[in-house]
């Protein structure tokens, strides 16, 4: 926990972005344990176990790499060892995020096809459908599609978009980002057919920013062996390896492991079902909240809104970002920024991972009183709305 | 901090008991430090440096003692080393710690003349002084006032305490224990002629328990020459030298000092009426919830009302304790148990030390949503009349 990295204000931080989410205690314990030799048999047994522990978190039986990298990385890693340079990829736009991973496609000189999205809603699973019959030639090697786009609140429904792959009859592989998904609502890698989950550390995990995850499917591994892109410090093979062996190509970040066999840990202990329903509860408050304020959320689709961040919109003539510097200055409390073409306009409510009603009680009185203060005009009672969600 | 100590679910916990209170985690780092050789120059200049921020913390140019041992330890060190057995001394009763303080005196062979107390009001001075004037022979050698009476949410005038002695023109000593009171609402020594101020390290000062503080006066050391206790651990000479020394009679917590350096610096940094100010706010929306949840306060005495906890009394037939039980599993979130002859009548919510609005408002909301699922009758809304204060 961090109660001295804030404003220098008296007491606890709250700590209301999507990422980095809070660190327990416990987790930063274990990171403070001594280094230890990262080619001896106590950190190699270590880091095989924390490496194992992902699989049920991801809902695979495949292998689950730790690769030393943010969630950028892991972007990267994927399309380095599965995809091969002029491949065709199919991106639906939803966001930010989005946006940025087809960014990352072009400068690994693959050729984006984009479904364009009005970032307030998530992915059209029929439009991907259509767009992969239009592809008669399967020229589109891969989708790629974000669970939850971050810088929106919007999920997308993962399973819909295996089905369209599948209606479609079309064999490219379906690549998913999860980074800030993944223990904050379902995720079911091999029920869901899903070829490559990427994920940070950072979010659900718990944990400090610093390591990337790969879930991989068996297609693609069977698509890695003919792909031309040269994967360099991101090569798949060995780190499938250490995911058995707990022995890393390179010097693995030795803290950080260990705080993922016990941030896993405490994640199995707790159990996915009951972490899933505490977000569930935790976004529909925030949700109830806004609502009463006479605020907009960011994503307009009943059913698609986050249980990881609420992105509400300031009215009009207000700036969001300096909004979000009065209630740090005042209340301790970070809130996120709007991101990209939404900057200024919105502020995001982080609530996943290590969060709970109390947490985000704070955090909702702290945006009531910030936003009152700052001179918008809302209506109040929103944390009451809040109180009669979390309390039933 | 401590998010993990908690009752084992995910989020930060609310330690809203008056002490232990919250550690922050600038202290927990400061403690975590390797331990040196206490007789050695490193740990002497940081150990005299920690006992002498402690003198503008209790407004004294006079040597504020640092023992090991709890707040009692204080209790028996200021008795054992100023008093004589069988010297009556006067404890206008208060609440438990009063009640306790005189416990303590007739275990060292002191007689106790106790002004008797509702437990829902601070120190009469007029009592005192009234008790003062019919000792005409002089037999009272101190009277025992405690600021904050941590057990009802009282606090008492000390200032008026020291008048009533000058109006009686009674030459006893004026002890004060300052545990709950020193850093959450104005104390000062000098300026009020207290001759010996006694406090704890887990409360306004921020740290676990472990340290105890004496503060003294010309008079007090005076009246240790012909005191006829045998102080033994408590005795206060060496103990005073090493405000100036850093070099203790015996092994002292090495890392609970190092702790006492940050904590003071933080505390001298934020400055005392900032501090005083934010308990202020705290304690104010603090009483305005309850009030308009329409529950009562143990303190029954506008203007007695304590910044540092407030006791609330419960509903004829509710078990505050059962209450509290329920809020601690379901919020995860420490509430204080009404302690001697108020058991299970009232909670208590600490809001001293590292607290800020929000944490406040996180609190607040746990118990207007426990109290609710309890079945406590009560009027809903008190978070808002919080909201309101903390705003202003």
């Amino acid at each position: 926990m961090s109660n001295s990295v804030s404003n220098s204000q008296a007491g606890y931080y709250f700590l209301q972005v999507p990422g980095p989410t809070v660190v327990p205690d416990e987790v930063v314990a274990a990171m403070s344990q001594p280094m230890m030799d990262h080619r001896g048999p106590v950190f190699a047994k270590l880091a095989a176990e924390a490496a194992q522990n992902l699989k049920p978190i991801f809902k695979t039986k495949q292998p689950v790499m730790v690769i030393p990298a943010s969630g950028t990385g892991a972007w990267h890693a994927s399309i380095a060892n599965c995809l091969s340079k002029g491949d065709k990829v199919l991106i639906p736009e939803v966001g930010m995020f989005s946006t940025l991973w087809g960014k990352v496609s072009r400068e690994l000189d693959l050729e984006v096809i984009e479904i364009a999205g009005d970032w307030r809603s998530g992915i059209d699973a029929q439009k991907v459908e259509d767009a992969l019959r239009a592809d008669t030639a399967g020229e589109i090697k891969a989708v790629f599609a974000t669970h939850n786009e971050t810088s929106t609140g919007v999920t997308s429904d993962i399973a819909a978009v295996r089905a369209a792959l599948n209606a479609a009859n079309h064999d490219a592989l379906l690549f998913v980002d999860t980074v800030s998904s993944l223990v904050a609502m379902d995720y079911d890698h091999d029920g869901w057919g899903v070829d490559i989950a990427i994920c940070g550390s950072q979010k659900g995990l718990m944990l400090p920013p610093g390591l990337a995850f790969a879930a991989v499917s068996e297609k693609a591994l069977e698509a890695k062996k003919t792909s031309d892109l040269n994967p360099g410090y991101f090569e798949f093979d060995p780190l499938i390896s250490a995911t058995e062996t707990g022995l890393y190509p390179y010097t693995p970040p030795v803290s950080l492991i260990y705080g993922l066999k016990k941030a896993t840990e405490m994640i199995l202990d707790e159990g996915l079902d009951a972490i899933y329903a505490r977000h569930a509860k935790l976004g529909e408050a925030t949700r109830a909240c806004v609502n009463v304020w006479g605020l907009e959320t960011q994503c307009q689709v009943e059913g698609q809104h986050s249980n990881a961040v609420t992105a509400v919109r300031v009215p009009e003539g207000i700036n969001a970002d300096e909004m979000r510097a009065f209630i740090f200055d005042k209340y301790n409390l970070s809130l996120a920024a709007g991101l990209g073409k939404i900057a200024g306009e919105v502020f995001r409510i982080g609530h996943l991972g290590y969060q709970n009603p109390l947490t985000l009680m704070g955090a909702l009185s702290g945006v009531e009183m910030g936003m009152e203060a700052f001179g918008i005009k809302f209506k109040k009672g929103g944390v009451n709305a809040a109180m009669d969600i979390l309390s039933k």
